[in-house]
C-alpha cells in the first residue's frame, strides 16, 4: 500500500481498506450534464465547444467497448490529452472489476445498456436555476433506490462521475453550504476568477436554507442523485466515492440528508490531494469524518506526454479514476509501476 | 424440496439446486411489448384493452414500491384477478433477493430507475414484421453486455419477463424453429385457434432460415434480448430462466446462438408444467438438455378466490413468479404452506 496516502479518519481508513480486500467490487459510473459547461473557458472536457456534451456518453462507451460509438475518438482536451477514463479502464480491467453506467441527466445517452434515472440535465447556474425542487426530490429518491439495489450486489460500491463543468456547480454548492472550498479543475491554469464570478451570481438566487432548494438553484443533477445513492448504499455495503471536488460536493449534500460514515470513504488521485490551487483534504475533513484515500497513479514517469500530462494538472481526476486505481491495487496487489505499464499499453493500443 | 418437481436433465437439476443454495441471487425483470397484444381476445394481462400497455411498467413498479405509479391499482385481469407479480414480490421479499428492472421494448417506461436497452417495442406479427434484423442484432448484443455484467454480480441470475401477448409470439417462434409447441396462456380457456391463426399468417412471411431473420419477422424484442443475456451470463454464473412458454421460446432462440447448458435451468410453476392444453416439459426437453424445476405455489389452498385463481389457470405464470418462488424456497427453506401464508398477507394488504 506504499502508493496510497491515507488522511481524514485514519482508524476508519485502515478498517475500510482491510474490509474490502477480499470482497467484491462494483464500479458505477454516473454520467450527467450541466449547461454551465457551455460557458466559454470553464472546462477542458471535450475537444471543442460542441463536443463537450458527448464526453459523458463517450466515456461510458470507451469504458465498456474500448472505443466510442457516439464520437470518433475517445474524449480528450482541445490539445489532444486523453480522458482520465484511460486510467479507469485500465484499473478496472486489470482487476476484473465490473461496471454499470447510470444516466443521471446526460444530454446524450450512451450506445450501450445503461441504468436510466429519467432526470433532465441541469441548466446553466450563471443565469437560471439548475433544476426544480421536485427534480431534486426525484434525484435523491431514485438515487436511494438504486444505491440500495447495487450495494446489495457487492461488498464495495464505487461511484464515479462524468459531468463536464461539474467543478463549478460543486464549488457553488460547497460555498452555499458554507464550506471554505477552493476547487480543482480539468484545466491546469484553473480558471478560478471565472468560476467565482459564476458562483457569486448563482448564490444571489438562493432564498432558502433547505439543502434541496439550494442544490436545485445552484447545483447539478449528479449531486443529489449520487448523494441519494450514498445515503442508502452506505447502510448496506462499503461505498467509495471515486472523485475529487465533485464528490466533496456530493458529500456535503449527503451530510444534510444523512449517510453512514463508517462505511464511506473518498478515493482520489494525488493530483487532486496535492493540488495547491485547491484544498481537497481539509475540505473533506471539514464536511465528514471519513477516510480519504489518495493514490499516486505514477504517470509522471510515463514516456508518453499524453499520460505525463495527468501529473501536470490536466484532468487530475474524473471517470472515478483515483478510486478505480485504489480498488484495483487493493484487489490485485499491483503497484503504480505495474499500473503505469498497463496504462501505457492501453495508450499505445489507442494512439499508435 | 418436497414442493419441487425436477425434470429434464436430472443430474444437472440436483447440481443446479445444490450449487446455488448458499449463493447470492439476483432477479432481473425484463419488460417489453408487442402490438400483437392489441388483437382482441389474445391476452388477459390488463383490466381492459387500453391498460395492457401499462401492465409491464406497472408490474415493475409494484415489485419495487408495493404499489403502482403508472396506474391506480396493481395489474389485473378484466375480472379483477391480480398479477402473478404478487407471487414474485412475496417470494423475493421473504428471501431478501434484490431485483433490477430492464426495459427491452416496453411501450411505457416505469417510474423508477431501470436498465435501458433502447430497443423499440415489437410490431403486430399478424400484419407485419415484429422488428428489423438490425434491431435483433442490437437486442442480442445488448443482452450479452448486460448478462455478463449482471452475472458477475451474483451466483444465480434469475430472468423473468412481462410482455403481454408474448405467448403468441413465443408460439410463432417455436413453430418457425420446428418445435412442436402447444403453449400456455394467461386465459384459462386458452384461445388456441386465434393464436394458431395469427401464427400461421405470420409464418408465411418467413423467407430465410437465419434465426435472426426469423425472430425479426415473427418474434418480439424480449426473445433475442433475454437470449443474449442467457448466452453471456451462463458462462459466468448460474442462470434461471423464470417463466413458462416465453422462456421456452428464449431457450429455442438461444440454442441457435449458443449458451452454457450446464449453468442453465428453467424454473416455473406447476400450473405451467401441469397445463394439459400445453406440453411445456416435453417442449423444453426437445430444445435443450437442461433441468426443469417446477414448484407448486400452493394457491389452491388459499381462502381468497383471487389467489386460488392461479391454480385454476389464470395467469399461470408471469413476472418470473415460478423461478422466484423456487429461489426463495431454496434460500429460506420455506415450503408452500409458509409461502401461501405470506402471499395471503400481501393480498390482504392490497385488497382489504
Amino acid at each position: 500500500m506504499e502508493d496510497f496516502e491515507l488522511s481524514g479518519n485514519l482508524d476508519l481508513a485502515q478498517n475500510f481498506v482491510d474490509s474490502i480486500k477480499s470482497g467484491r467490487f462494483l464500479f458505477s459510473f454516473v454520467i450527467s450534464y450541466t449547461e454551465t459547461s457551455e460557458i466559454p473557458g470553464i472546462t477542458f472536457a471535450g475537444a471543442d465547444k460542441d463536443s463537450i456534451q458527448f464526453t459523458p456518453p463517450a466515456d461510458a462507451e470507451y469504458l465498456h467497448y474500448g472505443y466510442c460509438k457516439t464520437i470518433d475518438k475517445i474524449p480528450m482536451t482541445p490539445d489532444g490529452k486523453p480522458t482520465p477514463g484511460i486510467l479507469t479502464k485500465t484499473a478496472l480491467e486489470s482487476a476484473s472489476i465490473s461496471h454499470l453506467t447510470i444516466n443521471a441527466g446526460s444530454k446524450i445517452t450512451p450506445q450501450l445498456p445503461f441504468i436510466e434515472s429519467g432526470l433532465p440535465f441541469g441548466k446553466n447556474i450563471s443565469v437560471e436555476d439548475a433544476m426544480s425542487d421536485s427534480i431534486v426530490s426525484r434525484a435523491v429518491e431514485y438515487g436511494q433506490i438504486l444505491g440500495r439495489s447495487l450495494a446489495s450486489l457487492t461488498d464495495c460500491l464505487m461511484i464515479g462521475e462524468c459531468i463536464p463543468g461539474g467543478t463549478t456547480t460543486a464549488l457553488a454548492l460547497l460555498k452555499a453550504l458554507d464550506f471554505d472550498a477552493k476547487v480543482s479543475s480539468s484545466i491546469p491554469d484553473n480558471p478560478v476568477e471565472l468560476k467565482n464570478q459564476i458562483v457569486s451570481s448563482a448564490l444571489e438566487r438562493i432564498d432558502s436554507e433547505h439543502p434541496y432548494s439550494i442544490v436545485a438553484k445552484i447545483g447539478d443533477p449528479m449531486i443529489p442523485f449520487v448523494a441519494g445513492m450514498l445515503c442508502s448504499a452506505s447502510s448496506v455495503s462499503k461505498v467509495m466515492l471515486a472523485g475529487g471536488t465533485q464528490m466533496a460536493a456530493v458529500l456535503a449534500f449527503a451530510s444534510k440528508i444523512g449517510f453512514n460514515e463508517e462505511n464511506t470513504a473518498i478515493g482520489t488521485t494525488s493530483y487532486i490531494t496535492n493540488d495547491k490551487s485547491a484544498n481537497f483534504s481539509e475540505l473533506v475533513q471539514d464536511i465528514a469524518d471519513i477516510p480519504i484515500i489518495s493514490v499516486d497513479p505514477g504517470m509522471k514517469n510515463s514516456k508518453f506526454s499524453g499520460l505525463k500530462a495527468f501529473s501536470e494538472g490536466f484532468a487530475k481526476e474524473g471517470v472515478g479514476a483515483g478510486g478505480s486505481i485504489i480498488s484495483s491495487m487493493i484487489k490485485t496487489g499491483n503497484n503504480s509501476e505495474t499500473f503505469l505499464n498497463l496504462v501505457e499499453k492501453e495508450y499505445q493500443r489507442l494512439f499508435t
